[in-house]
């Protein structure tokens, strides 16, 4: 049943298939959009459209970037031979955000997940190794998620790197900080007793 | 800091600044439009933009459409003599989806709010008053919300329609179909027993 008109079902049908986005969120986005002032609708068709043309994959990284190479590699400053492998530009941007690490990334777009069809030619493995072979790395940190498809390629990276002699190190796994014991689940309670260290 | 390079951070703000989408949500959308097909970002920016420009005010009922005329005004089948007032263009498809309601609609595009600083002249009452004037209308029926908004923009109205001698009805408020009574404030307990009717 055709509840709004053409032009509306169509901006609804369309704004529903983002992710997160419910058919009750998308009705209510397509009246805000309606109602809103003609160039602030514009800004953002525009905005959209401008993402999708210019941004692209860092040479060196793989991070997203409307750059060639993008400003965390173009950085001389950065320690190039500590590379942080992550799986999307989200997770870079949430280390960035702590200020603290000096090293350089490599973006994988993805986890090994054999459940949703994600082998490890999928993600930019091939990619990592190529820089392994042609720049001096000595440490290569895994940041992969905490989840079963984040340590799976964890796992799948370490054996990879390994032969070459580069040392291959994995975040700590535990409770989060300000987190209270008695809300932690199982899992996490143990990873953090196993990861003790000496004080 | 900038952790994203401009054209991110453009899509990344313009989407932040839409209703329901908070700055994580943004980030997330953002990097699913940007890794989307081409295509299909470019049926989502003219949806926006086709939506915009050609979605007007019925003429009759004020809801949202894309004719002169809505279809539920240009139905002759339905009783134009029952109108019932709406806030908005979605509370209008809520009762249209439950295909029993035969009259037509007014939508007010809005709610009077002293808090919000909206007024009975910030809403489309007057029309409301033209069309009663205009036509011949038997019985007004006040759906707005069950909020304080809502049921001030009821008595109001009431009050505007009463001398008038159209008869001025309100839907019913109590507790939902399938409400558990254990899990239903208060208020709308004693609103049900107010509104109780014999069987």
């Amino acid at each position: 049943m055709d509840l709004y008109s053409g032009y509306i079902n169509k901006l609804i049908e369309e704004l529903g298939s983002l992710p997160g986005i419910g058919s009750k969120s998308a009705q209510r986005l397509a009246f805000h959009l309606i109602n809103l002032p003609g160039p602030k609708v514009e800004r953002l068709a525009k905005a959209i459209l401008d993402a999708k043309e210019n941004v692209r994959y860092c040479k060196e990284c793989f991070t997203l970037t409307d750059q060639d190479i993008c400003p965390v590699c173009a950085n001389e400053k950065r320690d190039h031979s500590t590379i942080m492998v992550v799986e999307n530009t989200r997770d870079l941007a949430a280390y960035e955000k702590t200020g603290k690490y000096q090293g350089v990334y490599h973006v994988l777009h993805g986890a090994i997940s054999p459940m949703l069809g994600i082998g490890p030619h999928d993600i930019k493995l091939k990619e990592l190794m190529q820089r392994l072979e042609q720049s001096r790395v000595e440490e290569v940190i895994i940041a992969t998620n905490s989840s079963l498809e984040g340590e799976t390629t964890a796992m799948y990276i370490s054996k990879l790197i390994k032969p070459t002699g580069v040392k291959v190190t994995r975040i700590a796994s535990g409770v989060p900080v300000g987190g209270d014991l008695e809300y932690i689940d199982e899992v996490t309670l143990l990873r953090a007793l196993e990861g003790r260290t000496e004080l």
